[in-house]
This record gives structure tokens, C-alpha cells and sequence, in this order.
């Protein structure tokens, strides 16, 4: 099939581009030093495809990933790095087979962990980023909190995810080296194999963890775009064109809210670069027809979403591309929680 | 079960709420003169609710919207409100007994309904939305070219989208009158019994139509909320506090990018009104503890979305709650394309 002839709105990976992102980031981190994550393609399809490429440790953010991935047969050894209080599903997972290792960063997370089911933990430690995490100078006690409520401590986790988008590459390694100087002080305290951490935007600046938890690099965020990394852009949309307002000076297309993440502004015309977008409504974009070439009723364009994560999270299935050409069809199959 | 014990985020719907945004509306808009639009909600058990209100004539945004409402057994009339090539879907549910309508607004739309097996259209007018809908000048042509190949003209649509959220109420009003004067003009030219536009924000300033096209009353958006509207917000997300961070003075949620629509901007926490949100992740919501209350990991707070269509399109089901009780679960069975 050829992508004109998709329903749309279509979301498409491109997949040349894809398997270049997965050998550029593969070759620095092969293997098990990659935890690839999950929650930025929610597919267990492309998860494969990691897999074959060495990955078998994967990074989960909700505990739906977590047991798509294990009925996928992916389950080798899937972390959810983030925080849960209902563990009774991951406990499901152990039975079943799975090794899980969940993040806790208090005493009621290393409780529901053990009380769920769960035999292993990482210590998950506040970097920076006001998110999650406990204080590093808390990660001892924790860790032996955790011990002695019979889990394992696989060892410790931060994310700092308030320096994966800094464009100043020096600024970006400082803060980097302060964050992962904070990590491994919570580790020295921890004890455990695992230092893990880092995103996309860390790749190459990131030196003191054992395994790095990116996932963005594989479809990629635009806004990334502006740090110079040796990704590209995998992901757009294909939409047509539905309305044309010639006195007006717009078109309309039949991508909207609801098929985009927003969060990150307005998307763009990637086919037609110079044409403005306007606004998008619930099922529509528009946009201007000025620097927008020849548009007419009927006509196709391509969009690319300002973010990533949240516009795979809208859609069913994935339309994997060669030019073209429809190669393959990926089910979204690691939605909702 | 209580709404405490749902597995989070959970999408929840105020029952006692929604029967009252119906009962209000029904009072002005009763039985065919309502048409509410599908777009807002996404569920076929809502959908019936309304039908048992005595609404059996929908509106709808997408394909799927469409296929879904009819497969239902909810499609006595269906207006597809929007301009579709891709018709042959629509010509299928025709075939199957569903009674079809859908938008033209230009010769290759008038086309495609009548390849696609489409009998019924409407003439969509542009009332001074940047979006689809013919010149109020060509609607009379465009019914005749309609007619010609062989639809059935049932009248004329317009949304005045862009005026449904000024606040001043005098100058929404002169905006209807002076929207609805153009879609009078070409439903002069156009013929047919239907004139068909409106929305929540202008429910009692379009006097000029014989069916309003609302939906967002039903749910209703706190955007709404500024212009005084009788209809009470009945859509929030539960949602449990799994970090929660004293020295720095925030908490972390559950709750973030992929179960909440963005583009209007941060949710609220309804029941701490006074705590500030201060950004969402994919899947968190960071929040300052000052000003919140009492919170521990585990506490659960309820969150409003700053927009609700796309954020129902999130999430794959509503939880439909009394109070703190869940009295029903209605699948949100209309996404996708």
C-alpha cells in the first residue's frame, strides 16, 4: 500500500530513519548498557526491534507497559521507573514469570512494592528535576529499609531530566556532572549493580551510569533538533487536505488536537515548510495557503507533531514507511494504564 | 466500588452533573432541536443517555465517530459535520440502514458523497471561522451541483466557532446575528428544512437555526466557565500522589501529558483549589505543596482539565460517579479515525 492510500489522519514512522537511530545510539550504548523507554512509542512491535538489535532491558512508565511488555514475551528484565502505589499487577508479572524492578523513592513505595509482589527495586534519587526521587542523602537508609522488607536493591536511578533539553553543550556536561556527582554519592550509600539514568538529550555527556534510559532518540522530538544530536525525525502524520478558502487564504486539514500532542505548541507542515500553521481545532489544521505551494481539495501534506510522546499516545497503530510505501503496520499497544 | 479504589488516572464522570447540563439544555433545546455533537464525549453509552432524553439526531467529527453511533444502534441521523473524501465508509453504514448526512463545501466533497454512496448532504457555509464551509455566495451553485449528482439537499450548516467564547455578551450576540445573517442568505439560496450550527457558548444567542450543535455543555469546559453559562464542569481525572518532596516543597501525581489535552494549558487540582500546578510530564503532574493541604504519598487528588475533548480521547474509559461512589463505567468507544 502507498501512504496516499491510508485513512487519515495517519501516524507514520519512517523507518530508514528509525534503524539509523538505532544503530547511532546502539553503537554507543549496545546491549544491555541501553534500557531503551518504553512510554515514548508504546509499541511492542517496535520494542522488538530493539530487542533484535541487542536491547533486551526496557524502561517502562506506567504498569500497562510494564504488562504489554511481559505478554509481548519481552520480560526479560523491565524496570518501571517510576513510582507506584497499586503493585498487586506487577506482583501478577513475577508469578508469571517476569523480571520486574520497580523505582521507590519513600517508606509507603518500598511498602507497596513488597507487599505487591515485587522482589526488586532501584533506589530512585532526586537529581535536580522536581519530580520524583528521594534526597541522596536519604538513598542509604532507604535502600536498607527496602532490604529489610525482603526486597532486592538492584541498585539506583535519577533522572536529570532538567538538563536533557539545555542547548549550551558545556552547561548541559557541568550540570550533567553535578547531577550523576549527586547519583553516585545516593550509590556509594546504596550499594547494587545498577547506576541508571540519562535521557536523549544526555547521550554523550552522561558518563556515569551503567545503563541509560532514552527512548526519544528512536522517533524524536523536533525541540531535541536544537542540541545538534546525530538523530533525526521518524515520526509524522500524513493528513489531506479537506477545505480550501482561496479568497481567505487557507486550507484545512484533517489533523487535529486529538491525533497531536499540544503540549509542546503547535506542528508543522513538514512537506511544505514555508506555509504557516494557524491553529488546530479538534479534528483540523489550518493553515495558510501563502509560501504553501499548490493545495487543493483532496491534496496530502505532512505533518510533523511538536511532541512526540503525547501524539503516539492518540493513536491505534503506527504506519511504518519506506519512502512511499507502507511496509508494516505496529499496533499502539501499550496505551492507557 | 469508590472512586478511591480506581486504578489512576481514572477519567470521572459527575452523573448528578451531567443530568443536569442535559436537563438545562433539554429545556431549551429539546428532542430534534438539539443535535449534540459526539466529538465531545466519544461514548456511545453517553451517546444513549441523550437518546433516552428524547436526542436521537447526533453530530459527529470523524468516520469512526459515525461507524461507531450507527453500529450502536443510535443512527436514526447522523450529521457527519465535517468535509470527508474518504466516503465509502459513510456509503456502507448507509447500506446498513443507518440514516447518513454529511458536510459539502466544495465539488470534490459533493463528489466523493455521491461516489461513496452518501444520499443525503448539507451545504457547509463559512460563517467566519477560518475552517471549512463554502462562501455564503457559492452555497446556492454548490446545492444545485449536489443535486444534480443526485443528494439530497437537506439544507444548510455554519459554525459561528469563532464567537462561542467571547465573553462580552453583547458583542457575541451582535456576532451571531451578524453570522447567522449569512447562513440565512445562503439557506435562502440553498433550500431545505435544516439550518444547523450553533454550539455551547452561543445556546441562547443563536436564535436563527432550527437544530444547535453542542456538545461541550455536557462535560463543559472551565474555558466556558467566564461566560456565565448554567452548565456545571462534570469532568474530572482521579489521581494519586506517589512522591511527594518537603525540603523542596512539591508533590508529584500521577496524572500528566497522555491523560490530559494540553493545548488550552495546565490542569487545576479541584479539591486544592489554592495549590499551584507547577508543570506536567508525560505521565506527572508536579504541584506545590504550599497551599495544598494535607498531602502524603498516597493521598489522591482530583484534577481538572483544562480542556476536555482531547482529553477524553485519552483515556479508553469513564468512570461514572455519585459522589465517591462508581455507579457505571461506559466505554469511550468512539476514538480513533
Amino acid at each position: 500500500m502507498r501512504v496516499d492510500q491510508l485513512t487519515t489522519p495517519a501516524l507514520l514512522v519512517d523507518l530508514d530513519r528509525l534503524d539509523a537511530n538505532i544503530s547511532t545510539m546502539g553503537a554507543a550504548w549496545p546491549g544491555a548498557r541501553l534500557r531503551p523507554h518504553v512510554k515514548a512509542f508504546k509499541s511492542t512491535e517496535l520494542a522488538r526491534r530493539l530487542a533484535q538489535h541487542g536491547h533486551r532491558g526496557f524502561c517502562c512508565a506506567t504498569v500497562r507497559e510494564m504488562e504489554g511488555m511481559a505478554a509481548a514475551g519481552l520480560g526479560d528484565d523491565l524496570l518501571l521507573a517510576n513510582e507506584v502505589l497499586d503493585t498487586a499487577r506487577l506482583g501478577a508479572l513475577v508469578e508469571a514469570g517476569a523480571r520486574v524492578t520497580v523505582a521507590v523513592d519513600s517508606s509507603p513505595t518500598i511498602d507497596a512494592a513488597a507487599a505487591g509482589g515485587v522482589r526488586e527495586v532501584l533506589i530512585d534519587v532526586n537529581v535536580g528535576l522536581p519530580r520524583c526521587g528521594c534526597s541522596p542523602d536519604d538513598a542509604g537508609r532507604l535502600a536498607d529499609e527496602a532490604r529489610a522488607a525482603g526486597l532486592a536493591v538492584r541498585g539506583v536511578m535519577g533522572y536529570e531530566g532538567h538538563l536533557v533539553g539545555l542547548e549550551d553543550r558545556a552547561a548541559r556536561e557541568a550540570g550533567v556532572a553535578e547531577a550523576m556527582a549527586l547519583l553516585a554519592t545516593a550509590h556509594d550509600a546504596v550499594g547494587g549493580e545498577v547506576v541508571s539514568g540519562g535521557g536523549t538529550g544526555t547521550w554523550d555527556s552522561n558518563r556515569w551510569i551503567t545503563e541509560l534510559q532514552a527512548g526519544s532518540y528512536l522517533l524524536m522530538d523536533t525541540a531535541y533538533g536544537r542540541l545538534g544530536l546525530p538523530f533525526e525525525p521518524a515520526l509524522t502524520l500524513a493528513a489531506t487536505v479537506i477545505s480550501v478558502n482561496r479568497p481567505g487564504g487557507w486550507g484545512v486539514a484533517d489533523v487535529g488536537l486529538k491525533a497531536l500532542g499540544m503540549d509542546h505548541g503547535n506542528p508543522s507542515i513538514v512537506d511544505r515548510p514555508r506555509a504557516k500553521v494557524w491553529f488546530c481545532s479538534d479534528e483540523h489544521l489550518t493553515f495558510g495557503l501563502k509560501d504553501a505551494g499548490e493545495v487543493d481539495v483532496g491534496s496530502r501534506i505532512r505533518v510533523q507533531p511538536a511532541h512526540v510522546d503525547p501524539t503516539v499516545a492518540y493513536h491505534e497503530r503506527l504506519q511504518v514507511v519506506r519512502g512511499d510505501e507502507v511496509v508494516d503496520t505496529w499496533a499502539v499497544d501499550l496505551r492507557g494504564w
